[in-house]
């Protein structure tokens, strides 16, 4: 039995494929390049946390940036005429993102004999909906929101271990992202590394792992591996 | 959809009969009357917090005062030869206490419409324990351990309120216990009173509700008139 923490967007849901397929489903009529559209508002996603982070403004939580982050982008893409209820209604596509297609099964696996959380940057309400939305049973859903601060500040790695009364190293980090994983294991928590090739899309580049304590192809493989 | 934030000990899991039957069928070298054994331990819970609340002593979680109170207790009733081992694991009947037997259903049936939450003094990795042992599937486990409060404190309800981003009516709390209920009625909660007439044991007093906005017999009838 091991604790695995998740990251969430782009290790267990597809959020550049999932705002694409509503973007062109529901919002067509906006006229709007979606992948694009995608790529810019996930590129404004650090920017934000960085202001957080860097105390150039208070805590503010992931709703709050995204939404902030979309008025911005609206007006770059020329669309003026949105009504704030579909600004609002857009903006919580962060709210209904699929899951990989390995995820819910995968992860039903992993807890068999591990205990599964998230420790997303997302808010916690918005981890709740991603996991109704997809079908995803987590022992429990952890946010940087409550440590006020974000990854990857030490602080909300530590948190995980400290409300599961374990050192640092019995709690395995779980994230399709290098840098994370880099702040998790100096933070003394183990690290998994999960391919999510198309995360950028199918011309983007992969991210590249670095030397972690597991590399796995997708969440049946971390099971394979774990318990192989 | 409402949000419903569930009180836990006595009101999902029946503590006093799960602590009988693991002390009867594992313990009962130790020559204890269970009954009464449960009842003391139970009963050291509020002075235990109240030293939390009113400042005498710093945050300590739940396992923490369970077994501080666990040593006091065996002294009491003259068992002195217990292992470490055994204490650890004796105090951790906590996280193996068995859910009342509509919960389990009636939950899964609440959550079809409505996002159901623990809010309970346990900490979280107790939670995510019983809800492992008892297969009960929450949206989120909240604590007070994450408010560093324990309820009654009106943050501990506020929290909710504050994680989903929606004003405090729009959170139902359910309990089995008539203080915590007046405490988040204070806090501008809803409230749901569940009848839970073998809490205290078969010669116990139940609880009474007061005239809260819901009160049921069970989380079969709390979905019924939530969904009527």
């Amino acid at each position: 039995m091991t604790i695995l923490a998740f990251d969430v967007f782009g290790t267990v849901v597809d959020w550049r494929g999932s705002i694409i397929a509503e973007g062109q489903a529901r919002w067509a009529s906006l006229g709007i390049d979606w992948a694009a559209f995608a790529d810019a508002w996930r590129g404004g996603y650090q920017p934000a946390m960085e202001a957080v982070r860097s105390g150039r403004r208070p805590w503010a939580n992931i709703d709050t940036l995204h939404r902030e982050i979309l008025d911005d982008l609206l007006e770059q893409f020329g669309v003026t005429d949105l009504s704030q209820d579909d600004r609002v209604h857009l903006s919580r596509v962060w709210h209904r993102l699929d899951p990989w297609p390995d995820a819910r099964e995968g992860l039903a696996r992993l807890r068999r004999d591990h205990i599964a959380v998230t420790l997303s940057n997302g808010n916690v309400s918005l981890l709740v909906d991603l996991a109704r939305h997809g079908d995803l049973a987590w022992d429990a859903v952890f946010s940087a929101e409550l440590a006020r601060q974000y990854k990857p500040e030490r602080a909300v790695y530590l948190m995980v271990a400290a409300l599961f009364n374990v050192a640092p190293e019995e709690v395995t980090m779980v994230a399709a992202h290098t840098q994370d994983l880099l702040a998790a294991r100096q933070a003394g928590l183990r690290t998994a590394f999960i391919r999510r090739p198309l995360e950028y899309g199918p011309d983007g580049t992969p991210e590249q792992p670095a030397d972690f304590d597991i590399i796995a192809a997708d969440f049946n493989d971390l099971a394979d591996q774990l318990d192989g």
